[in-house]
């Protein structure tokens, strides 16, 4: 792959359960030069597919255009059921910085297809995360609160105005969330003990709502099939909240109750550095630098 | 980079000293299709010259037999002085599979260029490590013992018949060691002693040749600025031996005498599988897969 720079857009639609569709949708992202689509999975409990893909900026935003355009003929919400909260046929669009390319020039980028989707296809666009035009517009859930339905009469409020786009709900569509923010690890850590209650405890001690590390959102939950708890967490940003910082704080709050941790997953994608930063860490490296790597100058 | 397979490659010149005849040298790896040059370094103690390439396999052993071309036209053994062991103008060219090449692909790639430097350079050539063709030449230093002065007089004992090309040392050049390996970590864990004698001890502990691991060798040496002492360590096949062993073994035999590791130092370039390795074992990770962290997905 010969690109200079690179950003990563993980777009849900609300399809999960017609396949055909969501093969529809996905094909904006496939044959086209500087795109590359890594992965998509439809739930049908939540009939809603997650797309992962990686771009050049110009030619992701036109492939996401494009899949915008056909979820919108394809995607009638007035009759979509599904558990997970939605308000749009293409319901939520994050961008991530990968390579070459700022923070600010993400921000740049969210609001360039934001004005492309409320001009072309007469969406109206909310900005959140890093794109955000208000502090209360950050939070995904506090903007699709209220999902689909209650959509119109959420806009009437002066809050609610949506930052591009017509101030009424699409009728088929709803509206569409897009926005810049870091990359986000889905890191699970799992405990030597059936106790819930006390994994809840940890869950809640190392995270940020309760008092824990600021980039760190998490929960615990049972895994019957092996008879353990799991601390299940979102790194919102390992820039900050290093891996082995979260590992060692749920070690330390375990150690309270006498438990230990069996192991620890990453689901999905991770980025090199945060794992560097790991074993950086665990051997004390001195003046290590990234570019170190040989794959760093594999990809320049 | 859009390359399919890569291989590295670091050719050792017995120049060091006049630096217009190393950058002639080094300008065969310059401005070519197919081929990067990540680093080169001379050193007028030792008269001699590291170039790091990599390259697609075709395209990298023609820029290295560009190389030996200009670097026999440059170099004279015969008034050649320096520290380092040396038996020919191009002294030894190590391959070492990157991406998408077996170690069976790379030691066929390493005779191709033995080939090619016998018959176009007449050059006499032996191959070494898992290239080579007998135990006894798998190891450097006894190819390379008795120097480009002593090379026509080996030549005629029945063990040390070239591999390849004449009987018969180049007159200026010499000869040419070339074998394929696996990538080398230059790795150093620093002591909070200043007993040099301690830290050969651990060194010695640790290292292949006295009962240690198998692909680690070591020596201590003392750190006069920082007063402290280090192991100095050569990690010649990461994927058998992990960073991470070698850095516990080190903490562990360093205990007995009350020591501590105070840091360590990675030299040079390192594979990110090394460090992946590094940061699982310390998280305990579960069912984790190198093709799950992004930059992966970025290189294919």
């Amino acid at each position: 792959m010969n690109w200079n720079r690179i950003i990563q857009s993980v777009p849900n639609f609300s399809e999960g359960r017609d396949l055909d569709k969501v093969e529809k949708i996905v094909s904006a992202f496939r044959g086209k030069k500087g795109v590359k689509l890594l992965d998509y999975s439809s739930d049908s409990d939540h009939n809603r597919t997650v797309v992962t893909v990686i771009g050049e900026p110009q030619q992701l935003i036109a492939a996401l255009l494009e899949s915008a355009k056909t979820a919108i003929e394809l995607i009638d919400l007035n009759l979509h059921q599904g558990q997970h909260p939605r308000i749009g046929a293409i319901d939520v669009i994050p961008f991530i910085p990968i390579k070459n390319f700022s923070m600010e020039e993400t921000i740049e980028l969210s609001k360039e297809l934001a004005q492309q989707l409320a001009n072309k296809l007469n969406l109206p666009v909310y900005l959140y995360e890093k794109s955000a035009s208000t502090p209360n517009r950050e939070n995904l859930a506090r903007i699709r609160k209220g999902n689909f339905e209650g959509l119109n009469s959420k806009m009437k409020e002066a809050d609610w105005l949506p930052d591009y786009g017509p101030n009424l709900a699409h009728a088929t569509a709803g509206a569409v969330v897009i926005g810049a923010r870091m990359p986000l690890i889905a890191y699970n850590i799992n405990l030597n003990t059936t106790c819930l209650k006390t994994a809840t405890q940890i869950a809640r001690d190392i995270r940020y709502i309760n008092g824990g590390l600021r980039y760190v959102k998490a929960m615990a939950l049972m895994l019957e099939n092996r008879k353990i708890t799991q601390v299940s967490i979102n790194l919102t940003d390992y820039t900050e909240t290093s891996i082995y910082r979260v590992f060692e704080l749920v070690r330390i709050e375990a150690k309270r109750y006498g438990i230990s941790i069996i192991g620890s997953e990453i689901i999905g994608l991770v980025p090199m550095g945060a794992l560097i930063d790991v074993a950086s860490y665990y051997l004390r490296l001195e003046d290590f630098n990234i570019n170190q790597v040989l794959e760093t100058q594999l990809m320049e």
